[in-house]
Protein backbone atom coordinates (compact mmCIF):
# COMPACT_ATOMS: atom_id res chain seq x y z
CA UNK A 1 0.00 0.00 0.00
CA UNK A 2 1.27 3.44 -1.02
CA UNK A 3 1.87 5.55 2.19
CA UNK A 4 -0.18 8.51 2.79
CA UNK A 5 1.24 12.03 1.50
CA UNK A 6 1.49 12.72 5.62
CA UNK A 7 3.94 10.32 6.44
CA UNK A 8 6.73 12.01 4.17
CA UNK A 9 5.93 15.83 5.91
CA UNK A 10 9.31 16.83 7.65
CA UNK A 11 9.08 16.49 11.14
CA UNK A 12 11.54 19.90 12.05
CA UNK A 13 9.04 21.38 10.18
CA UNK A 14 5.41 20.22 10.69
CA UNK A 15 5.22 21.46 14.64
CA UNK A 16 3.67 24.76 15.18
CA UNK A 17 6.86 27.06 16.85
CA UNK A 18 9.09 25.74 14.45
CA UNK A 19 6.42 26.28 11.30
CA UNK A 20 6.48 29.50 12.99
CA UNK A 21 9.83 30.33 13.02
CA UNK A 22 10.70 29.20 9.53
CA UNK A 23 7.94 31.28 8.43
CA UNK A 24 9.41 34.02 9.73
CA UNK A 25 12.76 33.48 8.56
CA UNK A 26 12.02 32.73 5.00
CA UNK A 27 10.73 36.07 5.01
CA UNK A 28 12.40 38.30 6.51
CA UNK A 29 16.94 38.63 6.36
CA UNK A 30 17.05 38.18 9.97
CA UNK A 31 14.90 38.07 13.44
CA UNK A 32 15.42 38.69 16.94
CA UNK A 33 15.52 36.10 19.64
CA UNK A 34 12.92 38.41 21.86
CA UNK A 35 10.98 39.29 18.64
CA UNK A 36 10.27 35.64 17.96
CA UNK A 37 9.90 35.02 21.42
CA UNK A 38 6.67 37.66 21.19
CA UNK A 39 5.46 36.99 17.96
CA UNK A 40 4.87 33.03 18.82
CA UNK A 41 4.27 33.45 22.36
CA UNK A 42 6.70 30.97 23.73
CA UNK A 43 8.78 30.73 26.53
CA UNK A 44 12.88 31.18 26.11
CA UNK A 45 13.31 27.76 26.65
CA UNK A 46 10.67 27.07 24.73
CA UNK A 47 12.15 28.93 22.10
CA UNK A 48 15.99 28.13 22.55
CA UNK A 49 15.02 23.85 22.23
CA UNK A 50 13.32 25.13 18.85
CA UNK A 51 16.00 27.00 17.89
CA UNK A 52 18.36 24.38 18.48
CA UNK A 53 16.79 21.60 16.67
CA UNK A 54 16.70 23.91 13.46
CA UNK A 55 20.74 24.69 13.97
CA UNK A 56 21.58 21.42 14.67
CA UNK A 57 20.21 20.78 11.23
CA UNK A 58 21.44 23.19 9.75
CA UNK A 59 18.64 24.71 8.90
CA UNK A 60 19.04 28.22 10.18
CA UNK A 61 21.96 30.14 11.90
CA UNK A 62 22.06 31.73 15.08
CA UNK A 63 24.67 35.05 15.90
CA UNK A 64 24.85 36.06 19.09
CA UNK A 65 26.37 39.80 19.34
CA UNK A 66 26.46 42.73 21.38
CA UNK A 67 24.67 46.18 20.59
CA UNK A 68 25.64 48.77 23.40
CA UNK A 69 26.86 46.01 25.69
CA UNK A 70 23.32 44.35 25.78
CA UNK A 71 23.61 40.63 24.09
CA UNK A 72 21.59 40.68 20.89
CA UNK A 73 20.75 36.28 19.01
CA UNK A 74 20.14 36.88 15.41
CA UNK A 75 18.39 33.75 13.36
CA UNK A 76 19.01 33.86 10.17
CA UNK A 77 17.47 30.84 7.52
CA UNK A 78 20.51 29.02 5.22
CA UNK A 79 20.04 27.99 2.23
CA UNK A 80 19.54 24.62 3.14
CA UNK A 81 16.73 25.48 5.35
CA UNK A 82 15.08 27.21 2.61
CA UNK A 83 15.13 24.47 0.10
CA UNK A 84 13.84 21.99 2.93
CA UNK A 85 11.22 24.32 4.00
CA UNK A 86 10.32 25.00 0.27
CA UNK A 87 9.56 21.18 0.34
CA UNK A 88 7.98 20.98 3.11
CA UNK A 89 5.18 23.86 2.02
CA UNK A 90 4.73 22.19 -1.39
CA UNK A 91 3.84 18.95 0.09
CA UNK A 92 1.79 20.10 2.68
CA UNK A 93 -0.17 22.10 -0.70
CA UNK A 94 -0.17 18.97 -2.51
CA UNK A 95 -2.32 17.88 0.41
CA UNK A 96 -4.65 20.31 0.76
CA UNK A 97 -5.46 20.43 -2.62
CA UNK A 98 -6.66 16.77 -2.87
CA UNK A 99 -8.89 17.23 0.23
CA UNK A 100 -12.87 18.52 -0.96
CA UNK B 1 2.58 42.35 18.37
CA UNK B 2 -0.03 40.37 17.13
CA UNK B 3 0.58 37.18 16.98
CA UNK B 4 1.68 34.73 13.93
CA UNK B 5 -0.41 32.92 12.16
CA UNK B 6 0.43 29.68 13.23
CA UNK B 7 -0.02 30.33 16.99
CA UNK B 8 -3.79 29.63 16.28
CA UNK B 9 -3.52 26.64 14.12
CA UNK B 10 -5.42 23.81 15.68
CA UNK B 11 -3.39 21.66 17.62
CA UNK B 12 -5.64 18.39 17.27
CA UNK B 13 -4.51 18.39 13.94
CA UNK B 14 -1.14 20.21 13.12
CA UNK B 15 0.39 16.83 14.07
CA UNK B 16 1.73 14.17 11.06
CA UNK B 17 -0.51 11.20 12.45
CA UNK B 18 -3.69 12.98 13.21
CA UNK B 19 -3.77 14.74 9.91
CA UNK B 20 -3.25 12.18 8.16
CA UNK B 21 -6.13 10.62 10.06
CA UNK B 22 -8.58 13.74 9.07
CA UNK B 23 -6.64 14.06 5.85
CA UNK B 24 -8.31 10.47 4.87
CA UNK B 25 -11.85 10.21 6.52
CA UNK B 26 -12.49 14.25 4.81
CA UNK B 27 -12.08 12.01 1.49
CA UNK B 28 -13.66 8.54 2.66
CA UNK B 29 -17.18 7.53 4.39
CA UNK B 30 -15.45 5.75 6.80
CA UNK B 31 -11.72 4.26 7.25
CA UNK B 32 -11.00 0.96 9.55
CA UNK B 33 -7.92 0.45 11.87
CA UNK B 34 -6.20 -1.36 9.68
CA UNK B 35 -6.36 0.86 6.92
CA UNK B 36 -5.23 4.13 9.03
CA UNK B 37 -2.40 2.12 10.51
CA UNK B 38 -0.69 0.34 7.47
CA UNK B 39 -1.22 3.63 5.31
CA UNK B 40 -0.27 6.06 7.74
CA UNK B 41 2.90 3.38 9.38
CA UNK B 42 1.80 3.83 12.56
CA UNK B 43 1.74 1.00 15.46
CA UNK B 44 -1.70 -0.02 17.02
CA UNK B 45 -0.94 2.09 20.10
CA UNK B 46 0.24 5.01 18.27
CA UNK B 47 -2.89 5.25 16.01
CA UNK B 48 -5.28 4.45 18.73
CA UNK B 49 -3.78 7.22 21.36
CA UNK B 50 -4.48 9.77 18.27
CA UNK B 51 -7.77 8.15 17.29
CA UNK B 52 -8.53 8.67 21.16
CA UNK B 53 -7.58 12.13 21.29
CA UNK B 54 -10.12 13.22 18.10
CA UNK B 55 -12.77 11.48 19.07
CA UNK B 56 -12.38 12.91 22.71
CA UNK B 57 -12.92 16.21 20.79
CA UNK B 58 -15.37 14.88 18.96
CA UNK B 59 -14.29 15.36 15.90
CA UNK B 60 -14.11 11.78 14.55
CA UNK B 61 -16.62 8.89 15.90
CA UNK B 62 -15.74 5.05 16.20
CA UNK B 63 -17.62 2.43 15.68
CA UNK B 64 -16.76 -1.34 16.88
CA UNK B 65 -18.41 -4.06 15.04
CA UNK B 66 -18.15 -7.61 14.31
CA UNK B 67 -18.40 -9.20 10.43
CA UNK B 68 -17.84 -13.06 10.55
CA UNK B 69 -16.93 -12.78 14.26
CA UNK B 70 -14.10 -10.68 13.80
CA UNK B 71 -14.05 -7.45 15.40
CA UNK B 72 -13.99 -4.14 13.18
CA UNK B 73 -13.10 -1.00 14.21
CA UNK B 74 -14.24 2.16 11.77
CA UNK B 75 -13.81 5.67 12.09
CA UNK B 76 -15.72 8.63 10.57
CA UNK B 77 -15.31 12.10 10.68
CA UNK B 78 -18.28 14.15 12.84
CA UNK B 79 -19.43 17.49 11.23
CA UNK B 80 -18.00 19.11 14.23
CA UNK B 81 -14.48 17.82 12.72
CA UNK B 82 -15.20 18.19 9.19
CA UNK B 83 -15.85 22.08 10.27
CA UNK B 84 -12.83 22.29 12.85
CA UNK B 85 -10.25 20.48 9.84
CA UNK B 86 -11.99 22.58 7.17
CA UNK B 87 -10.61 26.09 9.36
CA UNK B 88 -7.59 24.30 10.13
CA UNK B 89 -6.91 24.11 6.37
CA UNK B 90 -8.01 27.60 5.71
CA UNK B 91 -5.05 28.73 8.22
CA UNK B 92 -2.48 26.46 6.85
CA UNK B 93 -3.49 28.12 3.12
CA UNK B 94 -3.14 31.36 4.48
CA UNK B 95 -0.15 31.04 5.82
CA UNK B 96 1.64 29.13 2.66
CA UNK B 97 0.05 32.21 0.70
CA UNK B 98 2.31 34.47 2.91
CA UNK B 99 5.44 32.32 1.57
CA UNK B 100 7.37 33.20 -0.94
Amino acid sequence: MEEHLTVRLNKAFHQKARLGIMSILMTSEEAEFNYLKEKLNLTDGNLSSHLSLLENQKYIKIKKQFVKKKPRTLCQITEKGRQAFREYLDDLEKLIRSLP
